[in-house]
């Protein structure tokens, strides 16, 4: 058992914080390290929380964050920063905002963001939900900001993935394109209190039903987080949608299907750290110049790499 | 020389089309195709536009696009939408509005969407603007939705970038985040018959100063698309950045970086093609169940990978 793992295990929020950074950083011992968090999972409910800029994300989970604590279940939030200067992202202020639950040992915050991880902001916040499930917290809320390729990615990590709309923000029509309806399991809208409120659950309404079976319909939550009003519901409807993921055997499925997909993901990132040591140590590599043709480079450096045998480490 | 390219020489638009979409679903003769491509390419003019959903972006590129044919220059444009359903993507409209340069064999418009491209969407456009400029175009623009990781990514390719604001948008604070500032050789104030524009032209000067040298100061440049005004003065000042790249030897040395880096995206892609083909012929893969720890599997296959020396194909 790796150290950082027997730190974890006496609760040392330190030793936690250490093993997400190892997995940000792509430590050396990052595969060991997970391998043995892996076997100490406590199967935590995965919750996702996605939106456009300003629907109001933090301030839910804000919201949500106590709610789950009165209910003396620990929490622990991760919230994704997106590296797009422009998608609105989370500023200082929204972070601020969860300042009160900063001394509360039940509740872990960290803001997730592109270091030098090979696989990206999604690998490391995959790897992370489960080092929080490890650590023993009840419930891991990944909140992401937008939801481009790598929050796609992050959402079919988790069991209930919350899509957040506000009335009039436009973002219904978004909704039709790229994969949001295959990720969506709860539709949270909020800011309910505003005009148009009524206009977009029809919509929604409309959109659900497209893909409700006889036994499943996707939820539809008002809440407004500035009254507190509609955060239980939005609980419950979590609980429900976790309860019926794995009272049906779906859940079990997907986790499944997902793993598949990781190893494939993880053993890219192996091989990828394998070649950079190869041609870093590969004194041979010619210079690079402005006309050097880089596919007939690349074509020819990988037929040396493959002729001496991948055996850079 | 590929068959493709062969017509591609031929000004066959069919052809450069076919290459676009060879590149997009990682045609196996992907490589041999792009170094012909590479070999005949004409050092065309490299212009990215981004800038955040409602920037008028679109009608930018439009009125550009006049104004460049006006000229006798020929264009391609790579309108790149993102896979963000959240990131306010073009609509249908605004690729409809370019509709009026159909006819025109002088200007080609392409949409770069993610397919089964395992380097992804910013792979195949940078492959795509190559492509273009060896079929003959004078000028290649590339049109982002937004600036994620992929654009950033993109943009490092291009000679020329111009970051489209618009007054009151609140995208300044933004520009401040991950990587704006590095892309941003120009920058564009649309719709600058809003008010506001006083105050965005402001901040944008104290930041451009910021990294003004004695010889080069990025521009700033307003324009009102409605009123076709300001777009000689934009086409002028991508042009001058050019010949400043070009002149100084910075655009060399930034096409050589950018080149390393790509030497090691090809390989590693290459060799994710590689590890794909070794793990489907694999008989002996363990079967994944919901408990099987996906980073001990992905140590092992890799392990297993470099002992039989990465000879799949």
């Amino acid at each position: 058992m790796h150290e950082i793992v027997e730190r974890m295990k006496q609760t040392d929020v330190r030793a936690l914080a250490r093993a997400i950074t190892m997995v940000e950083n792509d430590h050396p011992e990052k595969l060991a390290l997970l391998s043995d968090v892996f076997s100490m999972k406590k199967q935590a409910i995965y919750v996702g929380l996605t939106g456009s800029p300003g629907a109001g994300k933090s301030s839910l989970v804000n919201r949500l964050l106590t709610h789950i604590r009165a209910e003396g279940k620990t929490v622990a939030v991760l919230a994704v920063d997106p590296t797009s200067p422009f998608s609105g992202g989370a500023l200082l202020g929204d972070r601020v905002r969860m300042n009160q639950h900063f001394t509360d040992d039940g509740v872990y915050i960290r803001s997730m963001a592109t270091r030098g991880s090979l696989g990206g902001l999604s690998r490391a916040t995959k790897d992370s939900i489960r080092i929080c499930d490890a650590y023993g917290f009840d419930v891991v809320i990944v909140e992401t900001v937008g939801v481009g390729q790598s929050e796609l990615d992050i959402m079919k990590v988790v069991d209930t993935t919350a899509v957040v709309l506000t009335p009039n923000s436009g973002d219904v029509l978004q909704i039709f394109k790229a994969g949001i309806m295959e990720i969506a399991d709860l539709f949270v809208i909020n800011k309910a209190d505003l005009h148009g409120v009524g206009k977009l659950r029809a919509l929604l309404r409309e959109l659900v039903m497209m893909s409700a079976t006889e036994e499943h319909i996707i939820p539809i939550v008002k809440t407004i987080t500035t009254e507190n009003k509609g955060i239980d519901e939005l609980w419950e409807k979590i609980n429900e949608h976790h309860d019926y993921l794995y009272s049906t055997n779906i859940g079990k499925k997907q986790r499944e299907q997902q793993l598949e997909l990781e190893v494939y993901e993880l053993i890219r990132e192996e091989i990828w750290r394998d070649i950079r040591v190869f041609m870093e140590k590969g004194a041979d590599l010619p210079a690079i110049e402005a006309d050097t043709d880089p596919y007939k480079l690349a074509s020819d450096l990988f037929a040396k790499w493959k002729k001496e045998g991948g055996m850079a480490t």
